[in-house]
C-alpha cells in the first residue's frame, strides 16, 4: 500500500520531468511568481497547519531549538516568497550550449545543459526547505520529491499543496512538486533505491542523516558536508587583518558550517600576533583550547586534546595550534579538515599561491573570512547546500549544479568506418 | 592482514594525491613518455606474466572470448604505449580557472579545476585497462588504485610494476599508481567503503559488476552503463541515408554499447522505407524481430516479445517497431532506453529540434550513426568509459571528467557583516 503510493509518486515525477525539460523560462518564472503570491495569500492555512505541528512537537517534548526551527510566522513565509522571487532573476541554465565544435567528417558535436530529471530531497525540521528546494528544482527544470522531517509533516503538506497548486495553475505539469505524505521511515528508504524514478538524492541535515543516506542509497547522492574550517596565520600576516578576520570567522555566526573551528599560527609570529587575537576572542566569550606552545603565550587557554582538532564546535569554542611552517599547516588541514573552507592570512605572494594550489577543499581563501562560502556571497544566488564531495559539484550548489548535460550530434548522414 | 595491506595502499595513494595535485604538466608528460617506453622495453616480462595467466585460464576452462580479452601480444602492448603517448598531446586540465569574477566588496571569486584525488578502478578481464586507466588518471593529476580481474592478476602485476617504476623514475610520487595485489573478493569490498582514502570509484565491466558496486559502495561512483540504443526514422527520412545509418549502427561493430538495438519507424513511411532496410540487414545476417505491423511488410521477420524492447543484444539481432508519430517514438525510447545514444533520421527542422530537446540520453543524434558516441570520435581523446548517469559526467569520460573543482577566493581583509 505504502509501496504503491511511493511508486506512483516516483512515476508521476518521472513523467512530469520529461515535460518540464521542455518548459520555457517564461512559464517557469511565471510559476515561481504564482507560488510566491500563493504563499502570501494562503498564509493562514499554512500557519494553522504549523500550529498543529508545534502543538504536537511540544507534547512530544521537542527541544526549544527544534521548535524554533519548526516555527512558521508571517515573516518567515514572506522570506520564502522572497526566495522564490529571487530565483526569477537568475538566468535559466537549461538549453545552454556549453561547447560545440565541428569534427573533420562534418559532424557537429555540442554539449547542452539539461535538467537532472527527478531530484529527491530528504531533509529535517525546517519547513522552509520545502519551498526553497521546490523553487530551485523548478528553475532548473527538475521534478522534485520532498521528504521532510516527521515533526513538520502538517506544515510541509500545507506548503506543498499551496505551491504545487499555484505551479500547476501557471502551466507546470502535475507531479513536478510532490511531498511524501507520510512520516513512515520506510518511505525514505524506498526513495534511496528508486533508481528508475529518482535521478539524484540530496540529503539536507545533520551528519547522521547524510551518513545514512550515503550508506543506503543506490540512487546517486549529492552530499552536503560538515565544516571543520581552519585559518592559518603566516609569519607575515598583517596583525590587524588577522584579528578582524579571525574574530569574524569565529563569532559572527558560530553555528554554521563555514565558521572557523581551528586557528593555526606560524611559530615565528605567534608571540606577537596571537595574544591580541586571543584577548579579542575571549572578550567575545570564546573558549580557547590550545596546544602546549599556545598555552605558553595565551593566558586562560585550556589544553586541547586530539579530539579538539577534529571537532566542529558550531559554538563559542576555538582550537588553536602553533605550527612551524606552511607545510605543517597544510598537513594539519588535510589530516583534520573536512574539505569545506580553509583560509590563509599572508602578505606573501608565494605563500598565498602555494596555499591556494595545495589545499584540497571546496573553498580556499586568501586574506578573507571563511564565512563567505555561500551561494549568495559568491554571487550565484540561492543554494541548496554546500557540497564537500568532489563529484559533480563542490562548494555552494545553486541552480546550475542542479543540472546535467547531454551531447547533441548533428550530422548529414555520417556513418562510422572504423 | 589483508585489511592492513589495503589500508596502506589507500593511505599511500592519498598522500601521493596531495603531491600529484601540484606536479607540473611537463613532469606528467615526461612520465607518460617514460611509461610508454618502459612497456615496450620490458615487453618480455609482461608477456611472460601473461602466459602464466593464459595457462591458468585454460586450466580453469575460461571461454575463448575471455581468453582472447586476456591475451597480450607485442602488438597489444604497442597499442597501450601509443595510448599513453596520445595523452601527452591532450591539454592538461589542472589549474584552469573556469570562471572568475569580482564581488561588490572586492573579493575575487574563482573556480579552479583540480584533480579528483584518489580514483579507484574496479574492472574485469582486459589487462589494457590497467595501463589506460593509469595514464588517464595520471594526466588528470589523480592517484589511482587498480583492482583488475582475478584471471589477469599476473599480467596486471607485471604491467603495474613496469609503469609505476617508470613513473616514479620520472618524478611522479610513490603511491600514485598502485594495484591491489590479490584476487580476494574482500579487497574489492574494502575499496567500496574506503571513503577516507578513495574519492571516486569507477567500475568498468558488465552490468553485474556495475550493479554490485553501485549497491555496495559508500564511496561516490561514476557509472558506465549499458546501451539499448534506438534509431527513429521519421516519415520524411531520406531513404538512402536511413539505410546507410541503420546498417552501420547495427552491423559495423554489433558487440559495443553504442550499436543499434531497436529500430523505430514512422507508420506513414514504413511501407516504403522499411523493406529495403530490412533486406539489407538480413543480407548482412541480422535477425529481425518485429511488432505485428512490421511483420506485415517485412518477410522473414520473427515476432518481437515485450522482452525484445528492453534487450541489449550486442549481436546480429535487431528489434523493429512501427510507431504512429514522433511522440510515440520518444515515449518508447524513454520507457525502454538506457539513456545512452538515440538518433532520429529526418529532413524536418522542427522534428529534429523536438527530438534533440525532448530525448533524455547521454548522446542525441540527428542524421548520424549512434556508433559515434566515443571520446575519440567526439574529439576529446581517450576515454575511461561512457557514463549514462546524470551526475558529474554524462557521455564519454576523458581526462576532464576525471577532475573536480575548488573555489578560490582572493581578498584583502574582507569580513562578513550579515
Amino acid at each position: 500500500m505504502l509501496e504503491n503510493q511511493i511508486m506512483e509518486i516516483g512515476k508521476s515525477a518521472k513523467s512530469a520531468s520529461y515535460l518540464l525539460a521542455g518548459i520555457s523560462t517564461e512559464i517557469k518564472n511565471h510559476a515561481l511568481q504564482a507560488m510566491a503570491r500563493a504563499l502570501e495569500e494562503r498564509a493562514e492555512v499554512i500557519l494553522s497547519a504549523n500550529r498543529q505541528d508545534m502543538d504536537e512537537g511540544r507534547t512530544k517534548g521537542l527541544s526549544d531549538a527544534i521548535l524554533d526551527r519548526l516555527l512558521l510566522t508571517r515573516d518567515r513565509i514572506k522570506d520564502m516568497s522572497e526566495g522564490l522571487r529571487e530565483l526569477i532573476a537568475i538566468p535559466d541554465p537549461i538549453g545552454e550550449i556549453t561547447r560545440m565544435s565541428a569534427r573533420p567528417n562534418g559532424l557537429r558535436v555540442g554539449k547542452m545543459r539539461v535538467p537532472l530529471g527527478v531530484v529527491g530531497i530528504i531533509y529535517e525540521a525546517r519547513p522552509n526547505v520545502t519551498v526553497d528546494a521546490a523553487g530551485l528544482c523548478l528553475k532548473a527544470g527538475n521534478a522534485v520529491i520532498l521528504r521532510g522531517g516527521s515533526e513538520a509533516l502538517n506544515s510541509n503538506k500545507a506548503l506543498t499543496n499551496v505551491i504545487s497548486t499555484a505551479a500547476t495553475g501557471a502551466g507546470i505539469p502535475e507531479g513536478a512538486i510532490q511531498l511524501i505524505p507520510t512520516a513512515e521511515r520506510e518511505a525514505a528508504n524506498m526513495m534511496m533505491t528508486m533508481i528508475e524514478y529518482i535521478d539524484v538524492l540530496i540529503p539536507r541535515g545533520g551528519a547522521g542523516l547524510i551518513k545514512t543516506v550515503t550508506a543506503q542509497a543506490t540512487v546517486p547522492v549529492l552530499q552536503t558536508g560538515v565544516g571543520n574550517c581552519h585559518i592559518y596565520l603566516e609569519e607575515d600576516a598583517d596583525p590587524d587583518m588577522a584579528l578582524n578576520i579571525v574574530v569574524n570567522a569565529k563569532t559572527q555566526r558560530p553555528g554554521v558550517c563555514n565558521a572557523l573551528e581551528t586557528l593555526l599560527v606560524n611559530a615565528k609570529a605567534a608571540a606577537e600576533i596571537l595574544p591580541p587575537i586571543a584577548a579579542a576572542l575571549q572578550e567575545k566569550g570564546v573558549e580557547l583550547r590550545g596546544c602546549p606552545r599556545t598555552r605558553e603565550i595565551v593566558s586562560g587557554c585550556l589544553p586541547a586534546t586530539e579530539d579538539d582538532w577534529g571537532t566542529e564546535y558550531l559554538g563559542f569554542i576555538l582550537a588553536v595550534k602553533i605550527v612551524d611552517d606552511l607545510d605543517e599547516a597544510i598537513k594539519h588541514i588535510h589530516k583534520y579538515g573536512t574539505g569545506h573552507s580553509e583560509a590563509i592570512i599572508t602578505e606573501s605572494y608565494r605563500k598565498a599561491s602555494l596555499f591556494v594550489q595545495r589545499v584540497d577543499a571546496a573553498a580556499v581563501f586568501v586574506n578573507a573570512s571563511t564565512r563567505f562560502t555561500d551561494g549568495r556571497q559568491f554571487g550565484f544566488g540561492a543554494e541548496i547546500g554546500i557540497s564537500t564531495q568532489k563529484l559533480h559539484a563542490r562548494g555552494p550548489m545553486g541552480v546550475e549544479e542542479l543540472t546535467s548535460s547531454k551531447f547533441i550530434i548533428l550530422g548529414n548522414g555520417q556513418i562510422r568506418r572504423s
